[in-house]
């Protein structure tokens, strides 16, 4: 009979696809908004790489351009990536253990398409990237999740997360440098989780969107501590940043490997050329450091303003400085309750979008994620004056 | 326990990448291997486009051409689909039912994730194109096969179609022009077929791949007679030429379309904003038309180049004239009984790569499929002679 799966119920609208709906037509009423929600990047790729590809657009008159690659990526790519990784990581990661996809969300789903049975628990920390769940639960898996406290700077407490784990855990999700607090896992909670991980034989998956974006400390890369156990799921969204063109990798055991290609080829075929071609040519450009220094030194300017805004005009407010990212996750308790409400009301009646806590967090339910990568400084700190205007006339309230 | 998802075995590599893999090697021993196994064009996109597209990648400074786009695809190519639709078939179909997709594997894939259930029964042609089984089995459907005679021109049989519909037939798959025939489902047959969906309420989903590559006849739009019962998936590689792009869409009924945006929203979050842009500006192109005309009589020369070459050396093979897609079907079972074995022999011993026709069919175990969109015509003659060569030597042998 004509009619729909059961399981696609589990899928539900990104909820920053809601509020970009709202603002598309906020937009079209002429009004000014000012954007602290969105997760990418406010600065187009390097120009020299841009040039590169124009000229081989008009130029090359062969498919090479504009056919099928392997499933798993082109090998330059995998080749680049190998080196990105043992140049900025210091990890030996060979070309055949990557595999490119078409973007970090083609990569969560074709990890736990790979992984996941029905009934398998996966503990996701709380607060977390909030594209997991519907997968997970898409995939037949159970959601579990460790409280982490903003007070302890939200790192996870070994102890806590041992008590979690059960014999039918299949997997643990660590986002570092995380989406939405900004924090960096370090050393030795990474040392700790991986031998976790080894002993009670579950899977890590590192989501390493962030992994260039450090603004102080340096990014721990879980694949060290526990290589047969770690899955790291990565993108190019961010840099060099391409979020429309889709684009990633993954790499990990190499008993892993052949299946996620497998996945991402059901669902894909393979991963767009002009853009791997493109991101091939990045990786090994001169040009690629040079816009890593400067994209980092601007975001860090801007998230710089949104802290000193923050501290200024809304006094009460509580936050970690993020070490890398694009996000500060700002708890709001003092003023407002409802997070959701909030950001609503902030959007039609100030013009500000932000993103609530709830999108991220069953505990954090007054908090907003600030987007730092989008807007000009002065727009920031603009935004944030609206914020403090908002949270405070509306104190109590909701 | 770190393990794999049991669902993941019902996925297997594209036979297709197989062949690839084996001329990728022979290649690199340098030896000249005559491609007629691809599925993908020769010819590269009009250069109006490319140029318009280089031009901006240059000078817009802004996020336009890298950022995310809704996850239905941006709404300018929603609109020229829809124009496309109306010039070239005649129908009326709003850009709020197109779904913009990243590629037309990813629209399969969308499309059962959304329909199956475990148990679901789904119809295939036989011979159709390989990639439904694979998808099909791995959301737990059970594929049923009606076979086709070539006697009858591939034509598809009413009566035997009503005796496979049971009340647990989900869906038909139809694909017009066909690949690996050529074929072109007639009106009247379409409409019988809509009339069965309608009345035992079943899905078709009509795969639309080579829609504007007809050399004799005109494609028949399914959704014409039975609009609530069709998806139609398409794509953008055939035309304008950019299958490693990815980039298709999809149109159905109101009440599919927002489950296939969110299918394809978990999968890839939007399709490739360069693709689409590209693709608005070629279909509302004068480039366009123009550069369909061009690759039509382009391909229709190599079609008949192939159709006389295989009359001429291999006068005992049977097949129809291809009206329309890239692929010519031959039954060689007057010559040989195994067309894998056959096939792989084919490639390392005489140089040419084919499809085996157990890719596509129980019953045609005897036949290759033949594409002839890659190779100069001179070339297409030169590799049908070889696999007339081929087929003699090792006739009897297998």
């Amino acid at each position: 009979m004509r009619g729909f799966s059961q399981s696609i119920t589990f899928l539900r609208e990104s909820p920053t696809r809601r509020i970009d709906a709202i603002r598309e037509r906020l937009k079209r009423e002429r009004r000014d908004i000012i954007n602290l929600s969105a997760g990418q990047p406010g600065l187009p790729p390097p120009i020299e790489i841009r040039s590169l590809l124009a000229k081989q657009l008009v130029e090359d008159n062969s498919m090479e351009l504009y056919g099928y690659t392997p499933s798993q990526g082109i090998i330059e790519l995998r080749e680049a990536v190998s080196e990105d990784l043992r140049r900025l990581g210091s990890i030996d990661v060979s070309p055949d253990n990557v595999v490119i996809i078409a973007g970090g969300q083609e990569g969560m789903f074709a990890t736990f398409m790979m992984i996941l049975n029905p009934g398998d628990e996966v503990v996701l920390l709380d607060p977390t990237y909030f594209g997991y769940k519907p997968i997970i639960e898409y995939f037949g898996g159970r959601v579990k999740r460790i409280g982490l406290s903003i007070d302890d700077e939200f790192k996870i407490d070994i102890e806590k997360l041992k008590e979690l784990v059960t014999n039918k855990t299949k997997a643990l999700v660590i986002v570092s440098p995380d989406n939405p607090t900004g924090n960096i896992i370090d050393k030795n909670t990474a040392k700790a989780i991986a031998d976790l991980a080894m002993d009670r034989d579950f899977w890590i998956v590192s989501d390493e969107a962030y992994r260039t974006l450090i603004y102080e400390g340096e990014h721990v890369y879980m694949y060290k501590y526990a290589p047969d156990h770690v899955i790291s799921i990565n993108t190019f969204s961010k840099d060099p940043g391409i979020p429309g063109w889709r684009l990633g990798f993954i790499y990990g055991p190499s008993d892993a490997i052949p299946k996620l290609k497998l996945a991402a080829e059901e669902m894909t075929y393979c991963p767009p050329v002009i853009a791997q071609k493109f991101v091939a040519a990045y990786l090994r450009s001169e040009a690629r450091m040079k816009h890593l220094k400067y994209i980092i030194e601007e975001y860090r300017s801007r998230r710089d303003a949104g802290v000193g805004a923050l501290r200024e005009y809304l006094p009460e407010s509580r936050f970690i400085v993020p070490k890398g990212s694009m996000f500060i996750f700002v708890d709001l308790s003092r003023y407002i309750r409802d997070s959701e409400k909030f950001a609503e009301l902030l959007l039609e009646k100030y013009g500000v979008t932000v993103i609530p806590g709830t999108y991220f967090s069953d505990i954090y339910r007054s908090a907003i994620r600030i987007s730092f990568v989008v807007e000009s400084i002065e727009r920031i700190r603009m935004g944030i004056e609206r914020i403090s205007k908002a949270a405070n006339e509306l104190r109590g309230l909701l």
